[in-house]
């Protein structure tokens, strides 16, 4: 156990070590599949051209340590994120595709379920469905991650304050009327959420998972969601517990889709600066941030190339996926690619996305991401995830905690015992 | 700059934070090639099954922060080991190539020229050769790494006192008398270095670089070359600055050499430890370790599988190109080669290997490579380097200011700032 006394001010030295040794409210971030290289690809990313020096983002300035996140052994050394939401959730190894169950399919207590029991509030944002595996290991026990439906269910006795994110397709009209009958009130439409002015708040805004944030016009949703979040959990005088997470991070390194991912990553960073903010303001809220795994194997640079080109990312207007939809549907498909794009295509190129765009929707985008991979010399080695070390991020009262290495378990034994004590009378 | 006052304590909870604010010895050890996925494959390597937990490794016990790599923005965001080496050693980036000198080719001045100004020993032990990039920017300047004959001249000018390594073919018969002049033991033997009792020492143990650790019977070369160092440099009572080098594990990756790679990691590991010891009982001396950059684009777990299987690796016993070179070599080469790779390849993965091997040592070497790839799932993204920020690890008086994210050049600046102010009589 760590002693409350070992909890004073912070490990950065430009976050404030003023403050009380236990925070009141704990923010955690995930950043789901967000290995090392897509926070350095993320920095040249960002990095203004016009300047000598390399611009540092907001993960350089929250870095503490770092993770290592495998799973229980029965699952060798490659985790899942069901596996190690677990882990972050409840401080316990288990299996791929768990969600807070141990190896014998019993549920763990997690993070969520002790804050409640505190008497704080609790809530979770996302980008994904709300059921998907992290967000339901924080919230839910269930046997396996492709119980949408169980968990979406099970959603209703957690007595979460706020859960934003997709996933309207989980949510029949009877479960919606079981929440609202619990005095949730249900959104369907993002635009609602603004109007919002006290918990408890089940927001729903897609089908499945919200747009690719490169393709969004509406911007930042993530950042959005997780203000709100913020302003109706506060209201609990007692504390709150959120969790976020820049859920696509993931969806776009297993598709191998460096533009795509970029994108998310910024999604998230912003997500990160409303915290940042609202922690160096709040003075009693510590964040952590880390990554659940690594996805895709991603390199900046690659092919024996010491480059990395992230203007030619900058370029592309919308995720590959949108590109060859709008091609196969135009027969002017050529100017839009190179417009959509950011560069005109080589004769050469032209014609392998010709063969491409022939077979069909899925062909065509896996040759404009490879396309986009070879302009901006980025590697990957898998459609799954790989087991590098994760980053670690906080800032707050506590955060030094979190510096050096440790395992994610730890993680989740760091910020429980961080917890009050004990549930105080307001 | 940062104030001494600033400088006491260290970040990490097991090392020990009395002892003097500023250290009186400092060693920087730099893994080349050594980026995130190679700390974290070493470690699952390094794991007993036998046990559910996964055990830490040296580099879990001391890492305290992260680094960025870039160079000069001439050279883009990859570097080479000559740029990132001139960071460490001078606090400026510069181009890939350079060695201590500036995008003007204008000589830098580095740390262990200060150190000697100071009146402090200095010395290098690296398994390449001596006058390979990361230690040649420590002790000379040169507009180019590829001036190996410069560069070892230059080295007759540094006044080092012990220089430990490979790149005999670089030291002629009369550069080696110039260096006896100076007073200079000479070795051309590793047995030759138990014996040495005073500085200084050039001992070039290797025609270029030193044996595969995997192949060397005589085993951990680098711990003894660490050790002794150590023991004459300390013979000086104003302290020391000492380079170490695990040069070899940067050669395994360009090669994507996963086997290899491990038994460097563990050579560079095991002198980590014996430096880890020696901080611990001198309490007067710092270590900071990191990478110059991450090469291969190395993944632990690749092609869509949530596995990685380092058994595989503990079962081979000889390098591939070793392995190579005799079942070129050898009549009978599949019952060898099967031994020596520690399984019986498949009728296929056989005839896959015979094609190979008609082809000569350099396919048939690669072939091998890759079996162990697809056994161990292990990927590979480039034959060059990648631009994932690495690990610092740290222990020792001044450690807590190499902790969360820096830049190459902000290590060096940090460890100038823990040199003595000024030189001090005996
Ligand atoms: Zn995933
Ligand atoms: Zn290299």
């Amino acid at each position: 156990m760590i002693s409350p006394a070992a909890v004073t001010g912070s490990l950065n030295s430009n976050v404030p070590t003023a403050g009380p040794a236990r925070p009141k409210n704990i923010i955690i971030m995930v950043g789901d599949g967000m290995g090392p290289a897509y926070t350095t690809a993320y920095r040249y990313y960002k990095d203004n051209p016009e300047t000598e020096e390399v611009e540092q983002t907001v993960f350089d300035r929250l870095l503490v340590g770092m993770s290592s996140t495998y799973p229980a052994s029965v699952s060798g050394y490659v985790t899942d994120s069901a596996a190690s939401a677990t882990a972050l959730a409840t401080g316990f190894k288990s299996y791929n595709g768990a969600i807070s169950v141990d190896i014998e399919k019993r549920p763990l207590p997690t993070l969520m379920e002790k804050a409640k029991a505190l008497g704080l509030a609790t809530g979770v944002a996302v980008t994904s469905q709300v059921n998907h595996a992290t967000p339901a290991a924080f919230l839910a026990h269930n046997e396996s991650r492709s119980n949408y439906i169980d968990i979406a269910q099970a959603y209703l006795n957690t007595d979460a304050d706020v859960i934003l994110g997709g996933g309207q397709q989980y949510f029949s009209e009877s479960l919606l009327a079981q929440f609202t009958a619990k005095g949730y009130q249900h959104l369907n439409e993002f635009s609602q959420l603004e109007a919002v002015t006290r918990p408890k708040v089940l927001g729903l805004f897609a089908d499945v998972q919200l747009p690719w944030a490169i393709n969004d016009k509406q911007g930042h949703k993530l950042s959005k969601m997780t203000q709100k979040a913020i302003e109706l959990l506060s209201q609990n005088q007692q504390g709150f517990v959120l969790l976020v997470e820049g859920s696509l991070i993931d969806w776009a390194g297993h598709s191998n889709d460096i533009a795509t991912a970029m994108a998310e990553m910024d999604e998230f960073a912003a997500a990160i600066e409303v915290v940042e903010q609202y922690v160096r303001e709040s003075k009693d809220t510590l964040v952590v941030i880390t990554a659940d795994h690594n996805t895709g194997g991603l390199s900046v640079g690659a092919n024996d190339k010491y480059e990395w080109h992230p203007d030619v990312l900058h370029k592309v207007k919308a995720s590959p996926d949108e590109i060859a939809t709008r091609a196969i549907a135009s027969e002017q498909w050529q100017p839009l690619v190179a417009e959509l794009m950011g560069f005109k295509p080589s004769e050469t190129e032209l014609t392998a996305l010709d063969e491409a765009r022939m077979q069909g929707n899925e062909p065509l985008t896996v040759a404009l991401r490879q396309l986009i991979d070879v302009r901006s010399n980025t590697g990957w080695t898998s459609g799954g995830h790989t087991a590098v070390d994760v980053q670690v991020f906080s800032s707050g009262p506590g955060a030094r905690l979190f510096g050096g290495h440790q395992d994610n378990t730890d993680i989740a034994n760091k910020v429980l015992s961080l917890l009050p004590e004990s549930a105080t009378q307001q």
